[in-house]
């Protein structure tokens, strides 16, 4: 739509390059006149539906899709007391219809608890309807006042995932709780992005939860980004709202329940982790083109390799990739550059020299050159994807283990933060202690019974304290 | 989730039948606290997921999808002054942002022209970014102060497709309105739902535009509904927000434009004029469960016949059927019934005897029964599916057909709208005469230029003033 002059910021600048390649690359527009609020542009668009296609096929296995209102109730949303605390200062509120003043204020969601427990509440009545585990994508808003990001901190969420399910007993929850976190991992395996999940300290857990589960990435200036949080929910909400069942013995129970989020900040950290001074690198599985063709025709040739490249494109088709054939009429070096800023994954170059040797030139979006046999050219494709994959996975890996340390005291760790890391420490679980932490070193406790094949679980004492500590994750985050 | 007792109301009470239908097969509860807001079953979510999966295979051929927020700043929402009045009594307000109140107030979109033509202004430059044509499915808001309906008249519109198109010429909009129209038709065509199309009289055309072509369907009740749009806006909204371009002689000319949408009344008019007294009736192309096997085991062929259900299950699943195998401990009979319900378009029954023969026994949801061999069943199944999507589309086209008629005076046509039916009339076009015709028949004039294979555009003389008229659709509308 508009050319974007100049060259892109290194990603050393990381604020820079994040906001310039969102807009060069068209994934966003921020020029939107409401603070919080942006525009996908139609590829950055078609990046996130492939990104969600992945999170469907993960959730449809065990949950079923589902939409509900986006406009809460004020009686509704008032009416968990710990809930209400988490959010009052955020919620939008709708308070006319044309120049009619509602009788009930609504709420926009800002996660849809309030929404949807009290449908449970109608639809739950026996324990043969449990398990129930339902999802939803939704926009949902939160009046942000601190500085907005795109795809960070919104105010309008364009794209939650999330999930809401039903338990007879909290045991079977926690299990929930542990699925919720596999899925989470196969999701982000797939996307390349490697997470270091962690149990958030009580002051930071979901309002109304048991406990807080959260997965997080590192971004390359080394802050943590949230990019997905799994709640035990208890019976906190189920007593609100009256979720209960009638067990095998005819006896009426609370249910126990958990939810479950996972929003566009999987975009954020797929763009940011993987991306290059060049632009976007994005993994096959969420590319809308997966492989670009790009003719080089010199002279007289230029119909055969046409036809040779129309021919490729097809088979390719056919065998299920994402291909586009650049036909446009610019130099093939800007057409290498076009779409190494869009991050495709694998360019195929077809000049005369390749056609007669029956090659075509594979040039992998992560840096190596390779043949592809046009007679087997769906096979190579495969083989070539999936390397491109296992480099942009290793790489990611090699990132977040560069980042993370272990830190023996607070000025070890204030040292650690300030190189751009993410530290292990350990600590007393004490608020006090906590607070001593963060405020020495700008930092946030993200939590403890840290999961990362990066970090072990060691014994030590606490680095404020020096009484018994566990093995706590601290960064700065975003 | 919960049992509904007791039998469906015949169709023939049509309002009845519909509310409990949507509540009986799981599309939608509309017990949710708030009027006009609705909750979408897991089932009605498929549905809705398969009929916007078509939508989206024809709009991906030339459009580009994308996604503008829902808060439109006041400012903006405000300035074209026809589309305000068109709007300003629907539009819900936020006002608050937490306790605080916001220094702009937003608008909820009620549709989205005021929330993307600015961005079209900041992307158009020049004539060779022409056309351009995007759209989005989103949730849009109308403060509907008449009865509210589940998927007819809605406040929160859960699932509303709009495009926007620019184009240099007016020309060019009006082919692209052909072009949009074409589309429509296509895809009620896939939805085996007849339509009638029209230009709907200047008193009720899209605000904002030059001309409104509309797309209505005959309900059962002999209503029509109003389920697609297409306008041509002119320049009026480019005048309003400098969407403007560099022609090829350099010159600055105001964009011409078109905007385009479908609701979830799509999915109204499906359930509504397929189904019958047992239910609905899915065209197989929307159907999230296409062919449901029944096992009929009895005594000890019990494996055997579960063993080769299994097997055929795997067949037509790996052919790219979405098929179920129902093995609930439920009779056979209260499995039809519940498949039936959900309007499921092919019952595979099979049973020891069938499996002796190498057969499977297909009920189609249209009434007949018919053998399909085991060794061939996705071959058999793609025949008799294409065999339900005819019947369904026959039964639907005649309907149309019966409820369409040409009413020579007011009279005959008061008699026509009473016995249910849509008439065409002569009609000056005059909007005297439109009144005089609309209050002695409680109903509307829907449009002139009509398209349909059942209506013969013919001359003649206006029902109220003798003068000539033309061609003319009159009926009692949603």
């Amino acid at each position: 739509m508009e050319d974007a002059a100049g060259a892109l910021p290194k990603k050393v600048d990381f604020s820079e390059w994040y906001n310039e390649l969102l807009w060069r690359a068209e994934i966003m527009d921020v020029r939107y006149p409401v603070k919080g609020l942006y525009v996908w542009f139609p590829y950055g668009f078609a990046i996130r539906t492939f990104v969600y296609q992945r999170l469907r096929e993960l959730l449809d296995k065990d949950h079923q899709e589902t939409l509900f209102p986006l406009l809460i109730p004020e009686q509704e949303f008032m009416k968990e007391a710990e809930h209400i605390k988490g959010f009052e200062n955020e919620v939008y509120w709708v308070t006319h219809g044309g120049t009619t003043p509602l009788d009930v204020k609504l709420a926009l969601r800002p996660t849809s608890e309030t929404a949807i427990y009290p449908m449970y509440a109608l639809w739950l009545r026996s324990h043969a309807d449990l398990p129930l585990k339902l999802y939803q994508i939704v926009n949902t808003f939160r009046y942000e006042t601190k500085q907005t990001r795109p795809l960070i901190r919104l105010r309008e969420i364009t794209s939650f995932m999330e999930s809401h399910t039903v338990h007879a007993t909290w045991e079977e929850a926690e299990q929930q709780v542990e699925s919720e976190i596999a899925l989470t991992r196969q999701f982000y395996e797939r996307l390349c992005i490697p997470i270091i999940i962690s149990r958030r300290p009580d002051w930071d857990k979901f309002p109304g939860a048991d406990y807080t589960i959260a997965i997080d990435a590192i971004m390359p200036n080394g802050k943590t980004l949230q990019i997905g949080t799994v709640h035990h929910l208890g019976v906190h909400f189920s007593k609100t709202f009256s979720i209960m069942y009638e067990d095998k013995n005819g006896e009426q129970k609370l249910a126990n329940q958990t939810c479950y989020g996972i929003s566009e900040r999987c975009i954020a950290a797929l763009i940011s982790i993987h991306g290059d001074d060049k632009g976007l690198i994005l993994p096959p599985v969420a590319a809308p083109v997966q492989a670009i063709i790009v003719p080089i025709t010199i002279g007289k040739r230029h119909e055969d390799v046409m036809a040779a490249a129309e021919h490729l494109k097809n088979d390719l088709t056919a065998a299920g990739f994402r291909v586009k054939l650049d036909t446009r009429d610019m130099r093939p070096g800007a057409k290498y550059y076009w779409w190494e800023l869009r991050g495709v994954p694998l360019r195929l170059e077809l000049g005369p020299r390749d056609l007669d040797a029956g090659n075509v030139m594979a040039v992998k979006r992560t840096g190596e050159k390779t043949s592809i046999e046009l007679a087997a050219a769906a096979d190579g494709v495969t083989r070539v994807l999936k390397e491109i994959t296992d480099t942009i996975r290793t790489a990611a890996e090699q990132h977040t283990q560069h980042n993370l340390c272990t830190a023996p005291s607070i000025d070890a760790l204030n040292g650690a933060l300030n190189d751009g890391k993410v530290a292990v420490v350990h600590w007393c679980q004490n608020k006090g202690c906590a607070e001593v932490i963060e405020e020495k070193t700008s930092s946030s406790i993200l939590g403890t019974d840290v999961r990362s094949p990066y970090v072990s679980e060691s014994e030590g004492v606490c680095v404020v304290c020096g009484k018994p500590g566990k093995a706590t994750l601290v960064g700065r985050t975003y």
